[in-house]
């Protein structure tokens, strides 16, 4: 519509608003403290920085000053090689039966198509397991789609399997012979702001542009392909371009820093975040929320007096395209012969902190206690499910059998923004932050001032 | 985040669900009725329709064609020339102080910046006064952004005063030397999504390019801003590319169509809705949603028997860009000398009716008492300040001095997804939307059997 009625009081009224109140959507509660600080500084003044960028590269530099400026130890940026992709121009329209452009996104670790670009059929599947059912081969020439339907769980389940269609679907689809995969994006927003993400080539898999499409692309073609399924439209022609393309051998960084305790000789505490970024939008809960708030707390668990051990941070680069070759990986080589006592990650947005889970060993029951009564007046409840760790902190897991300990953060809302455009800073409710700070402060202060060995259970799971 | 446990069991119910519970996010209420299927089909068939287009043309083609199949008699297309303007590629970032990209698009009228971008200085204003109090000239070479502080209402009122940032910012902007204006979006969302929209270049001034960003690439200026006020951050440079370009005498026109009343020669009840739609989305709520809802009540009035008086529906071109010279201008023009009875339009999305105004003479408060009688069941309750008919109806209205009746809808939504690329069939209702129709549907049994003249009073506006 067009409304043209001029409201001139009402017009001259805003006219004498002051600034800060003429911010339409700046954060209603403004944000306060060293998890803010972190939040706000990296998404202003460094924004997107996928790994191998000058964009993550300054993010280490802005790292280091931050973390040396907050009081840390022994910060270093611990620079290495990786596995990485880069971004190029990318659209797509259908052009029949009914032309219509479509939000699209390149996954990581697509081929490009030809510069003019790829224009075939594109094939309807309603599931992946649809699209595994074809002959190999029966797709060539062809673009497959696969539908899904990734719903909201409250902890985040559903990337497991809905992400698969992202992780193994342009595999299988290579498989199939398919010239290219258009996905519906792995999430639960209704925006057209596709998600991106890693894809992972099979061994032995010829790689194919593959990109996601948004819901509401997804739904279009859906409602296409049941006009065809009637005999009531003809194919879906479409015509994609997606330019993006490996970048192997990336320079990328772990940013290490310590608050040292009191007893240098004990196994220390890790707790991990990533620095980097996709590329989309300005990583504010994926994962600078995670950075801020496993170093505020680090710091908060100062105040009642220096902890036993020491706390490290890891800021880890190449996270998102990491594979296994990331920053995690590079972690556990360079710090694998360092005594660990717990791992733990922060890598799931800004929500509240809701459950606990632990691994450890039968005989280590008394700490799990003490952590769950330190939880329990927050209303964070103890959970016994395997653990999760994160991938910062996997391979140093996997290596040293640590011990780990899972804050669970409510993951409702998560994939709405999840490698989106629109994971930015407004996404970011400053109280829920300081819940997480607060919960982690807890966790810190009781791990870093336990004296004795913390075991893995040998049920424990990672 | 990274999450790859496999949940199996899971991932194999998921491979097993039939496919209509696989579509992630389909309207969970399917809709269904003449309205839903004028939305869904103009979603789906014919998608962005921007005046001018070929697809404007292939949706005035669908119109001919859907409304003869409901029944309408004199279904006619009635060609006209008319002001547009054609989008280009357009993309922009922020080079300094912090290089960032930012989510833009140009605002129709926009005329092109170099192929190659325009690169400047960015000089932030909280408000359109702001950028007003500045000398003419003073904004030589630089590029304003106005900030603002739009908020949603219930009414949608906030779109008068607000969307002004939009229609006189950039005149005001090159009157001031400008070289070019960023604007914070005229919406209510924090998506990646900018809002566009027509600006009106004021007599005498040189059109210079225009654009607006999303709600949290606007909020990222302002945190720049706030730092570079205190002293922190150097000047914002800004590299933008924004190639549409107006396109005089683009091909449109309006598709009108009747239901004939028992007395022919009694003026008739014109409804109208409009066609076209801006480019980015595919216009479900602006304005799919109207057509399908006078379109729907104009035949369910038809039930109790046919009423008096000829309904006829316009289903206008180029409202989004017609600035007086559009569908209303051109219906204007051939069916000013024809009798008209009332006039009225739905064009401001699909979520509930609440209020009903009219501007009738005070001899007609029987009519008006009838109609407010037959929504008070609904909850639809009267209102008696000015109506504002719509962009479609205007003409015809100023140029018979017509009745108005107005139904005012729930506007607290309409602006997450005006005239941007969310405006898509999922965020129709499909009760919301068949809620719309029984109002209208009661409104038309009401008037459309009003034997005696319908008269608009001396203190109504329009």
């Amino acid at each position: 519509m067009v409304r043209t009625s001029s409201h001139a009081a009402l017009l001259a009224a805003i006219a004498t608003l002051p600034f800060t109140a003429t911010m339409a959507t700046a954060t209603p509660q403004q944000g306060s403290g060293v998890a803010w600080d972190i939040v706000e500084g990296l998404t202003t003044e460094i924004g997107p920085r996928i790994a191998g960028s000058d964009a993550e590269a300054r993010a280490r530099a802005w790292a280091e000053s931050k973390l040396k400026a907050l009081g840390f130890s022994n910060v270093k940026i611990e620079p290495f090689r990786t596995n990485a992709w880069q971004r190029g121009p990318e659209h797509a329209r259908l052009t029949a039966p009914y032309p219509q452009p479509l939000a699209i996104t390149a996954l990581g670790f697509s081929v490009p198509t030809p510069a003019g670009g790829l224009k075939a059929e594109m094939v309807y599947f309603p599931t992946l397991a649809a699209l595994e059912a074809v002959p190999d081969g029966s797709l060539k020439g062809k673009i497959a789609f696969v539908d899904h339907a990734m719903r909201r769980t409250q902890d985040g389940s559903g990337y497991g399997p809905y992400g698969n269609v992202r992780r193994k679907g342009p595999s299988i689809a290579s498989q199939k012979g398919a010239a290219g995969i258009v996905i519906r994006s792995a999430g639960t927003d209704s925006n057209r702001d596709p998600h991106t993400g890693s894809t992972v080539w099979a061994k032995g898999v010829t790689p194919i542009p593959a990109g996601a499409v948004s819901n509401p692309d997804a739904d279009l073609i859906a409602r296409i392909a049941e006009r065809q399924a009637a005999g009531k439209a003809g194919p879906m022609q479409i015509d994609m371009t997606l330019l993006g393309k490996p970048f192997p051998s990336a320079p990328s960084g772990n940013v290490v820093a310590e608050l040292p305790g009191r007893d240098p000789s004990l196994p220390i505490v890790l707790a991990a975040c990533h620095l980097d970024s996709w590329d989309l939008g300005t990583g504010a809960i994926d994962d600078a929320s995670g950075c801020g708030i496993i170093t505020a707390a680090a710091l908060a668990a100062q105040k009642g007096g220096k902890p036993l051990r020491t706390i490290r941070v890891l800021w880890s680069g190449n996270e998102e395209m990491g594979m296994g070759d990331g920053g995690g990986a590079h972690y556990a080589e360079v710090h694998g012969k360092e005594p660990h006592a717990v791992a733990m990650e922060s890598d799931f947005g800004a929500d509240r902190v809701w459950q606990v889970k632990n691994n450890f060993a039968p005989a280590d029951k008394a700490l799990a206690d003490k952590i769950d009564a330190a939880l329990w007046p927050m209303g964070i409840v103890p959970h016994r499910g395997p653990v999760e760790g994160g991938a910062d902190v996997s391979a140093i897991i996997r290596q040293q059998n640590l011990a780990v300990v899972d804050l669970g953060q409510d993951g409702t809302h998560y994939f709405d923004l999840h490698h989106t455009p629109d994971d930015t800073l407004d996404k970011v409710d400053p109280a829920a932050l300081q819940q997480n700070v607060d919960a982690w402060t807890k966790v810190f202060q009781v791990i870093a001032n336990e004296p004795g060995k913390i075991a893995k259970g040998v049920n424990g799971e990672d």
